[in-house]
């Protein structure tokens, strides 16, 4: 259903409904004031907002035009993924320079695919003119009983989704001049929410959940924050692409992998067998100060080191 | 209720945390993935986004910058208020260059004065380095009955809220070197979301609306357009600010006032009253094409002119 209100004229509203012909199907409802949405019965409304500017968070000659809204939308879903939500919709902002205009429709085909892999409305947003490109979106979602970071308690195993260092490795690559690995390439321009994971594992009994946009450890500290508790992580076992150390794969950022507490054992063969990636068992949640303590060969490696905007 | 999720170290989440204590009351449950919202039983839910780019929407030496917040921020609630709706959270996103840093509480300090003067909880967001101040807000409300565009008939009458031509009034000052009057002033750098105002009409039988943003005329091409019916619009009527015309106070934008279509009249002297701004009957719709004729001491003006961002 493509049940948009009709627009009046004029270019900004030309523009408006040729993006909204590039997303046929999958946006719906656009073109009054406010989109008019239905979160089913019992449960509750999940929102999160994510931005991404040119020349911060990504670069045109690293990632084409589409690969670059695939990122953001998905770097946004990714949070509905941490709290084992049901995408709803997703709001697209855009702010747009002159020189961008002519890769709008790329970006925006970007936008779709994402919405389009994870089954997400596009229900609305806004353009307006501006010298850089930012990339605003915010997506609504739903669950019955969404995974929060504050619910990991002593006892839990704690578990991540996936392989790590991928966009690390890439962009090494890349800001040395030369070409990453197709898969390490792929993790870069291309990273998946893991909305499906997520609401396997909390089926499944997990009963705290991060995702990891920052780095492995800095998101762990916000969850041992979260959860006023401390993570005992060894970093060993983490799974990592090749030529990428545990040690460089637990500060990559973007990753969008998860990183969940669980009371008891998951399965992780079963997962694998699901979802084509690994569900890693590295660690444990103890009493104490809120704190991340992560080892690797018996030894503690220093915490933190993710990406921070202001520092 | 401030029962915000502990964030872990780094200047990013100071600047968030510095936010939330500026905040106070106002921002409820941030720090977690996504923020969790409860939608009234009953109710659908509205999501609107709205953004400002600095120099294309404000400039620094014409506002405060905590009168920038309360625009922006009052941009997007009037958004909830064209469709009769409560508020239930804006989440904000700011793309900040380091120019700005030293602003940035003056300008949440806004957000927070619109978000108080609404009764809206601030649940989130997402803060960015950037070259360029953007700010992106997207607002959720509820409502049992919203107020569509496409709701109006042959047969209606138009009404709009308030007086018009304030802050074209204050921008033809202010880019002339000059002060503004008061009460101009006060319409261009403090916009009212009319959202109490809003739920009156809707409760009286309003059954179509929209909010003037662009300005009258382009809005109501908007009206026209997804109720595909003809607006007949007499602009003598329209109440304007001393020394604006009927005519320029139509092409007026970022007024938030609202056009409505009643099927029914509507009590003007109970709205007036109540919300202290008057409503003004500006006429009807009609049958026939989807289109605005707006006449003027019995002259037709010609239509549009509001503000479009890639013209």
């Amino acid at each position: 259903m493509t049940d948009h209100t009709a627009l009046g004229p004029g270019r900004e509203f030309d523009l408006v409904r040729a993006l909204l012909a590039r997303w046929g199907d999958l946006a719906a409802g656009v073109g009054d004031d406010a989109a008019l949405l239905d979160v089913p019965a019992g449960h509750c409304l999940l929102a999160s907002a994510d931005s991404a500017v040119y020349g911060v968070h990504f670069r045109r000659d690293w990632l084409t035009a589409r690969e670059i809204g695939w990122r953001v939308a998905a770097a946004a879903l990714s949070d509905l993924a941490a709290m084992a939500a049901d995408p709803l919709a997703m709001l697209v902002s855009l702010s747009i320079p002159n020189a961008w205009l002519a890769d709008i429709p790329d970006l925006v085909d970007g936008l779709g695919d994402a919405a389009r892999a994870t089954g997400t409305r596009i229900a609305g947003g806004d353009l307006t003119a501006a010298r850089e490109l930012c990339i605003a979106i915010t997506v609504l979602g739903s669950a019955a009983t969404p995974l929060r970071r504050n619910g990991a308690r002593a006892g839990d195993r704690l578990y991540v989704t996936g392989h790590f260092g991928g966009p690390l490795g890439a962009l090494a690559e890349l800001e040395r001049g030369k070409t990453p690995t197709e898969t390490a390439r792929s993790r870069f321009a291309h990273p998946v929410p893991r909305l499906r994971e997520a609401r396997w594992l909390a089926e499944h009994g997990a009963r705290a959940a991060i995702d990891i946009s920052d780095g492995l450890l800095s998101d762990a500290a916000h969850l041992a924050a979260a959860s006023r508790a401390r993570l005992t992580i060894a970093l060993d076992g983490l799974p990592t692409l090749d030529g990428i150390s545990p040690d460089a794969a637990a500060r990559s950022g973007e990753e969008y992998e998860l990183l969940v507490a669980s009371p008891h054992a998951l399965d992780a063969a079963d997962f694998a067998r699901r979802f084509d990636i690994p569900l890693t068992d590295i660690g444990r949640v103890d009493a104490g100060d809120a704190d991340v303590v992560a080892t690797l060969h018996g030894a503690r490696v220093a915490s933190g080191g993710g990406f921070d905007h202001f520092s």
